[in-house]
């Protein structure tokens, strides 16, 4: 089919995530290859975002279709309720647990990020409710958190967006203020740190420990637009919750799998935490699939009675662990972890270079290829750049030069391949710059 | 890895849905052809249930694993949110569309079918959100349903097990009492049918209809036992939810895409409703995939303003895509609708030829190859077998013969692949039979 056509189907039958029926254009994608995509016109585009935050390992990557479709042949699907397993699913868990933080040596399957998000809150009170204190329900969050779109997950979600409209949600969720040092108004003045760590022991002892089942948190919070924490938030809030009994959940559903140049940003904040949820990275986006790690002493619980009462159909998917081995051993053997910090720096210091000078960039900021340049009306209030929806930068960036990026609550954001090379880090910042140097603080992007 | 040493890891590592740390059986599958399947032992199944009853062309088929390959290295994934699209999410929410109901012209698409029911629950809410009517929250489901396990639709579930230690759950469901016409009891001497709307019609005037946005239920209920209700009940329930604008979501996770002879049980009992939700059979499991089929009007309040604003990763997953039309291929070519309600009624026919004497079968039921026997301790009162964890006679069919069936309730259900052929059916029949004989009513299975 032409693009004309495939357009018209698309328009007359598929309902897209956050597209009105007012908006005609339609971008389809047909071929990628590394961190190239193009389209059914023909058009070629470089993927600066990896997706949706997801392509590790880049576009198109024989050895893991190979990997699929061995494994597909061979057995492409059985449950993993109750007692049965396959060998695929056994594989990826022992190498996962060999991955993760000490003590996390539990994992527990899902198709991806919200899934992941739902049975997180659930293990948590479930945990609690097992070891007969069942009043802890609460759960901690952060405004501008995004924790998927499920019921359980999207009420921890910090954004009016995903409530307008849905609720009632579920209960017992309270948000704190995220760490957002660049937004030095939230703190009235305080640091951020000590600031945050108040208002969370505040919270606390508001809905009482007792009652409060656990703090879920991503460690870098990519929708909120990459804001990364002063590096002693997360011990402090470790060593808070610990003191009170409250689990913490880490949604690492962007940053594991090497994107902030570790396995886990666990490890780069130097933070254990009762669990962490991943899925993107963890096939690089060539099949769903998501895996909670979790703590012993937390599925100790969970396997006590009857066991852990809830489970995805696609749970342990032979194939989807057969393309995360293949994944996972790109990653190592190409050094991606290594190379997410080092492209991640050039990435960084060209954006500084080329963008920090420009009237209406704020800051840049990053942990390994998870960037943001945030975007402002005026450099010193730091006032947000009014966003324009018809014509926002990063369209503008991707219509004009075929770099894809993406918008963030105010920030042009990255998330590139890890294999991205010197020369795409380059011509992404040349794209970006093109489109910012004629963006005034008034949100308008001069032709 | 030998079998011992997999089961090993097993038991280390994963946590599997409903099974304790007590257990220590594994079976570890490795294999899979047709209906057949081979664990690490080397040992032989047959899988009568279709793994989590999905597997409608069976297993290991070549073409599949060439068309997952191929997508794979074209392009492998980028996002279908905004503008976004790829031509295989195209071809397939076409494709789907022409065999949907009429009016359900559009496609959302999802990774699974608790996502599904996520989903669909905002959809119904937002949808009402959008027409003005914010007050219509409520959501009406039944005992015994099962609508996974995501917060908003495992509070639909009507199972106290997938509650109890996860609340709260999402607040406004009302649970019905289920069409299970053998449970006579339920109904208090009326007429099934008759209790149930009467029941549906009190319930609506209690909450009041301007508080109700939908009514969501499995057309067959299957967790609950394959529970078949009389012809008349959709048609009836359709017309009282019309009445009071109330929308009507099929959850089809089960029975899509074959299972009952048709491609959806909407067209079985000819009832049409505002949203079906679809998962596993579009793909008969080869990888994770959803689908919702979205009747226009809705489509058309979602698409106003800002779009419908909820979205997962994997939404127009473009190898999933490929999976599901390679699957719907053959589902056409080999005329397996027609083969359902064909071996469907074999397998029915001699169930109740080798079963149905028995002292401890109740009924047996059937649409298509959606199956069940209902087990009692006294065929006149009805009165349901009593349950040996340790022990039931489901487990003990597999451990005995290789055949594969589930307890679903007090019922053994079946949901075959749908390529079954006679011989297979007949080796299934023996194996529940060798086992059933032998089953006392107060549950034991004599040696």
């Amino acid at each position: 089919m032409h693009h004309t056509e495939l357009a018209a189907a698309d328009r007359a039958r598929i309902i897209h995530p956050y597209l009105p029926s007012s908006v005609e254009e339609r971008v389809v994608m047909t071929e990628g290859s590394g961190c190239r995509l193009t389209d059914a016109e023909g058009r070629s585009y470089l993927d600066a975002t990896g997706g949706l935050w997801l392509a590790q390992i880049g576009h198109g990557r024989e050895e893991v279709a190979r990997a699929a479709a061995e494994q597909m042949q061979k057995l492409e699907y059985f449950t993993s309720f109750w007692e049965f397993s396959n060998d695929r699913a056994i594989e990826l868990a022992t190498r996962l647990t060999s991955l993760a933080p000490e003590g996390l040596g539990h994992v527990y399957f899902t198709s991806g990020g919200s899934e992941g998000n739902e049975a997180a809150i659930k293990m948590a009170r479930y945990y609690h409710h097992r070891r007969g204190e069942s009043s802890r329900t609460w759960i901690l969050a952060r405004d501008k958190a995004y924790h998927g779109i499920g019921y359980g997950g999207g009420s921890a979600t910090g954004f009016p967006l995903y409530h307008e409209g849905f609720a009632p949600m579920m209960p017992h969720v309270s948000h704190l203020t995220p760490p957002w040092p660049y937004r030095t108004e939230l703190y009235g003045g305080e640091d951020p740190c000590d600031f945050l760590i108040r208002e969370l022991e505040q919270r606390i002892a508001e809905i009482g420990p007792g009652n409060i089942a656990a703090m879920i948190g991503e460690p870098i919070m990519g929708v909120g637009g990459m804001l990364v924490p002063p590096a002693d938030y997360w011990p402090r809030v470790r060593e808070v919750l610990d003191r009170h009994g409250i689990l913490l959940i880490f949604d690492e559903v962007v940053t594991a799998y090497g994107r902030v140049g570790e396995w886990f940003a666990a490890q780069h904040f130097g933070v254990t935490p009762d669990i962490i949820v991943t899925a993107k990275g963890i096939t690089s986006g060539y099949t769903p699939l998501g895996a909670l790690l979790v703590g012993d002493h937390v599925a100790e619980q969970l396997l006590r009675e009857h066991g852990f009462p809830m489970g995805y159909t696609y749970n342990g998917h032979p194939v989807a662990a057969a393309v995360a081995l293949a994944n996972l051993d790109i990653i190592e053997r190409e050094g991606l972890l290594a190379r997410a910090v080092e492209t991640g720096g050039v990435l960084h210091g060209e954006l500084q270079a080329q963008l920090g000078d420009l009237p209406v960039v704020g800051e840049v900021r990053s942990v390994g290829m998870m960037l943001a340049v945030e975007l402002v009306a005026d450099k010193e209030t730091r006032a947000p750049l009014p966003v324009r929806p018809e014509r926002m930068p990063h369209d503008v960036i991707r219509r004009e030069t075929g770099v894809i990026v993406r918008d963030s609550a105010h920030s042009i954001v990255l998330s590139p391949p890890l294999v991205m090379t010197e020369a795409e880090v380059k011509e992404t910042v040349t794209a970006m710059r093109s489109v910012l140097e004629r963006t005034t603080p008034a949100g308008e992007i001069r032709d």
